[in-house]
């Protein structure tokens, strides 16, 4: 299968890699293929340049953002920072019309882009828009009426989405959330290959607000274990 | 230990059955007594009338939220509704002054006070207020600076908090955060008393917007599950 991943940050890597491990034919999309390849600092997370990454990975195709999604057979997955994500991919409406998007971006509002400053006495718990009354799921899929957009992967690390057995061997919950049932099975599916055994279907779209509002809880629960930056947990719903 | 519980709903009867089950001298405090025992009719969630309940725990006494906050001993639960809670907490922040007070309510806005709907397809997920820069927790410390507010309870229905190894064996996670050690302590020596044996200490109060925040998610859960009013599920955090 065609898949194509658009962003090139660490979470993105982590899914590009695990497709690729599967057998997929991976294509990425980034802003501006040449300046991507060009970088030859870390990113702002600390990722080693993209460049140097993927020179790991020989069969790895780099696009831009419009190329990649019209390379995809159906299956995208939106790694595009949540603060960016509507306005980027609104710009490739065309090319991801008809397919199926996984969104997993946080829509954080990092303290550097606004005025409104907030205490975070142990560590970055940013602001995140939309919320509550909204979700950035809800935004893609309201600005990509032609896409079928499903929320997942969101509640965890995705260096933890791609390798489930590592935690606790694997006896932990995934969630899904979306208006389309074909495009959720997609991404069951895609999980299941992954190796998730315990897939939890939320409902629709609507969902997204929670999994994507969880992201505070999961800094603080990273805090609490003391994984400030990019926890290895998962977390199970015991019934 | 002489207990308040503040609040007559069926999270604060769950906690109050279950301190006097465990042979404390318990205290519940209301905002009108007389009112609250005249009642003859289901409350808005459909618990049935205070006094018809409360004439099975003849132990029980039932007294004015000053009262009740007063007769305390030292450590006092907040059953109050989210919407109402820092009015009527700070209403009685000199019987508070020094003691603990264990605050589990979500800070919901109920679509009936206010002007601004939103689209829940399959049930009620309401707005939350504070939220995202803010919780409820640090309102009711910012009003009640010489009371010790410790957040926890709020991740599970309170059936389940007081009756943890009725869930997966108990095998799921509690959590509790706060800005005073010794607070914390009690709200951990008391949950243990309830039976659990993982609960994980997320830091200081400000990760109480994540665990409000995850008011959704728990909402998102219950009708994943088929469990639209009222989950009975934990979470376990998966090292």
């Amino acid at each position: 299968m065609k898949l194509a991943i658009l962003g090139t940050g660490g979470g993105a890597r982590a899914q590009t890699a695990k497709l690729a491990e599967l057998g997929h034919d991976v294509i990425v999309g980034t802003r501006d293929p040449e300046a991507t390849l060009a970088r030859a600092e870390p990113d702002i997370m600390g990722n080693p340049p993209y460049g140097q990454w993927l020179a790991d990975y020989p069969g790895i195709t780099l696009l831009s953002f419009a190329d990649a999604a019209a390379a995809a057979d159906d299956l995208v997955i939106n790694g595009i920072d949540g603060h960016n994500a509507v306005a980027a991919l609104t710009a490739v409406a065309d090319q991801l019309a008809g397919k199926t998007l996984i969104d997993y971006a946080v829509p954080y509002v990092y303290q550097h882009e606004t005025d409104h400053p907030w205490p975070t006495p142990w560590g970055v718990m940013p602001k995140l828009d939309p919320c509550d009354t909204d979700s950035l799921a809800e935004q893609i899929q309201r600005a990509l009426p032609d896409t079928k957009v499903v929320k997942s992967f969101v509640t965890q690390e995705q260096t933890t989405v791609v390798s489930p057995r590592a935690i606790g061997d694997g006896d932990h919950t995934m969630f899904v959330a979306g208006d389309h049932a074909d495009a959720k099975q997609q991404a069951i599916d895609l999980l299941t290959s992954y190796g998730w055994s315990d897939i939890l279907d939320l409902g629709p779209l609507v969902c997204a607000r929670g999994m994507e509002m969880y992201a505070h809880m999961h800094s603080a629960i990273g805090f609490g274990l003391g994984q400030p930056f990019g926890g290895h947990f998962g977390i199970k719903v015991v019934r």
